[in-house]
């Protein structure tokens, strides 16, 4: 953790003000952001930086937000592709989760955690099994996450998964400085009867944590719980008392206008994730509507078995492209829209608003450094829309995490690459035999 | 030129037989592929190859053909995002192209020809203003590419343009030793009318060239040729007689079953580009039931200012999860078809179907090597999956053309490619004065 001053690139702030300063400078102190204004603009007089970072030709922003993922599954990245729901399920998904172990979980963790720094990824929201792996590979990488144990009421085991995700929750939440929060997480409203959702509720209220769900994924998800209930999901859920949770709900893509109502008046955090929502077929979510509507709206990859990548950069681009041609709106998901719902967005699904997000004195330092001097993102008009429609995750130079660099010049500072490559190949390779 | 041979990658032949072999071998004699089979296997005996390139840890595949773009409007990339599209023509792009120049379009076309090569495509089909110029540019810059002159039957000097246009093709088509071929470019239905169309084709008959057309890109072409003609675009296209010409047809977004059968029964290749329709907000074309019509469907990108880069591996990603998406069925365009779709469709879209495309003894090299050992592509099960659904163009390592190494380790051979960032960052701001 050194002092760092990074200046003459293009600083976007993506704060309320949307400020872009060019050239422009960031200047950290600790783990924190001390100033963000224009290069050679008054830092305090009795600070002076340890290390300077030259950022000509470079794009300067918040660290990009995964808000929601279940980072282990690049475990089982190419195993099933082009195959209808259920088939890549049941015989290909399940019957490898039921083999995992916590040392599968621990390194399929550090290799999506790698992809993900070398993509300018710098906190993500997870919900998977064997979380204490999951802890444990995000303390040793350096990367911000918000882990949530999955737990499916409808196991035989669901009120010991309950206890042990609030073990989970008061060993964890907080720790490695700060780096790791938890939330925690009921599957879906398929997967949790409404006794074991009031449940869970209650023991993250009384946590003080969020809770993190699959919401309205399918249109057969939304027909089995109309049918069970006589509800949709998101009124399913919403019937609960949410009082004083944070609710994060991935997916959100079956919506009537009534659920987008409430959605809005519940302060639901909705998690977008259209790669995988197109590559399952699940279908386009009613982005623009929810938007307008007021939700606070982020990005996620989902898992890498069906996305199949952790590229937040790339679903920024893919929500500014498909809801342009599905609507027939070309002005809908600006850029600027995209890169919110990427960075500031996710930190607020994540339950992070004041802690990361966008580039703001007094800020925990996630951000990140785009190398803009390359072919593909010149002439250089408008760094908003050279990152969203024309840059790709490889053009991240430098990702700095709590003030710390975590990626330099594109090679991981915190993670042996080679190692990690190596003992997922191995474990991936036992989980089929 | 040397003879070179590239062993022990996982090679992907994408022939008819669609053969992957792993660990593969490909020697090259010259322009030409020799042999292409398993590692170790017989090679010629008095053939020596003067270089040998170890593959380990790269797929060898097909050089990606962007078979319909306008490369110099990378001058025009970022400047205008996010608007209506007659706005976006009429306030940004006409205006702009007004002041085009030979010089300006020569060196918007090297950098699009350098982002090319980096994202591993080895030919393209360009429809655009000054072919001298782009002709010039893919001369020294050592890739392939099917040049049109674009030429508008609505504009005073109409018939002068088509001349002129048959001059380009008389005097480039084969050049730079047949990596130059040459086709027509009559803009669109909308502005060529009937009697130059029929010109146009006549003329490429005699040629012996193709014709490269934009065709039922939006809603708004559909209703006005239909208010003009009483019939489609399509069928405005195909009351010509088409005999003897080959068709290269862009977009093809808004079409009725009946549009459907004309292009398969005329043998039209149709250019799907879907980064440029979500962007534009054309649309979305109904690629699985071309496919299912037996439409040979290749991919393009469009030109950089509406999509805003030049990356097929992008556009064979969307064109594989957008349909998903938007039928609800996970099963169309596979990961092999949107490969198919990306190089040896694109081959066959632009003329050169024996001549590249696919990886097979006799076939002009083209050919790419794609860097697999990476954190995004692990683990190793399914090179076709980990290429379409998680690699990222700059993956691409080596890319051979005519059995000429123009990319190696990811760094331009052929081009100087800081002064061409230069020249273009020049002209870009020349036309904004």
């Amino acid at each position: 953790m050194a002092d760092l001053l990074i200046t003459g690139g293009t600083v976007i702030t993506v704060d309320e003000e949307e400020r872009i300063f060019d050239p422009g400078a960031v200047a950290i102190r600790g783990e924190e952001i001390l100033y963000v204004g224009p290069a050679g603009g008054e830092l305090p007089a009795n600070w002076k930086p340890r290390q300077i970072i030259k950022a000509e030709d470079k794009l300067v922003l918040p660290g990009l937000v995964n808000s929601h993922t279940h980072a282990a599954m690049v475990l089982f990245r190419g195993y099933g592709d082009d195959l209808a729901l259920q088939e890549w399920l049941e015989n290909r998904i399940w019957p490898l989760e039921s083999r995992l172990s916590a040392e599968a979980v621990y390194w399929g963790t550090l290799l999506a955690i790698g992809e993900m720094l070398l993509a300018g990824i710098t906190a993500f929201a997870d919900m998977y099994f064997y979380p204490d792996a999951i802890a444990q590979a995000v303390a040793e990488a350096g990367i911000r996450a918000v882990i949530a144990p999955g737990i499916i009421g409808i196991n035989p085991d669901a009120a010991a998964s309950l206890r042990e995700a609030i073990s989970f929750c008061q060993e964890w939440n907080g720790a490695a400085r700060g780096r790791i929060t938890t939330m925690l997480g009921p599957h879906a409203p398929y997967t949790c009867p409404p006794e074991y959702l009031a449940q869970s509720l209650a023991a993250a209220r009384d946590l003080d944590v969020g809770i993190h769900i699959h919401l309205a994924e399918t249109e057969g998800e939304v027909e089995d719980i109309k049918a069970r209930y006589g509800m949709s999901p998101v009124a399913y859920l919403c019937q609960q008392d949410l009082s004083g949770v944070h609710i994060l709900a991935a997916h959100c893509v079956h919506l009537e206008q009534a659920d987008i109502h409430l959605l809005a008046k519940n302060n639901i955090h909705v998690v977008h994730n259209p790669g995988s929502n197109l590559k399952l077929a699940s279908g386009i979510a009613p982005l623009p509507r929810l938007l307008e509507a007021g939700v606070s709206v982020a990005l996620g990859t989902d898992g890498a078995a069906s996305n199949n990548n952790l590229d937040i950069l790339e679903e920024s681009r893919l929500a500014a492209l498909i809801h342009k041609g599905y609507t027939g709106q070309p002005t809908v998901i600006p850029a600027a829209e995209a890169l919110k719902m990427a960075t500031v967005n996710g930190a607020a699904a994540l339950g992070l608003k004041d802690t990361c997000g966008c580039l703001r004195a007094g800020m925990k330092a996630d951000l990140i450094l785009v190398n803009r001097h390359q072919p593909h993102l010149y002439p250089r008009f408008n760094p908003l829309s050279a990152l969203i429609y024309s840059a790709r995750s490889s053009d991240v130079d430098t990702v700095i995490i709590n003030g710390k660099i975590v990626v330099e010049k594109g090679e991981l500072r915190t993670l042996d690459r080679e190692r990690i490559m190596h003992m997922v190949e191995e474990h991936a390779k036992r989980l089929l035999q």
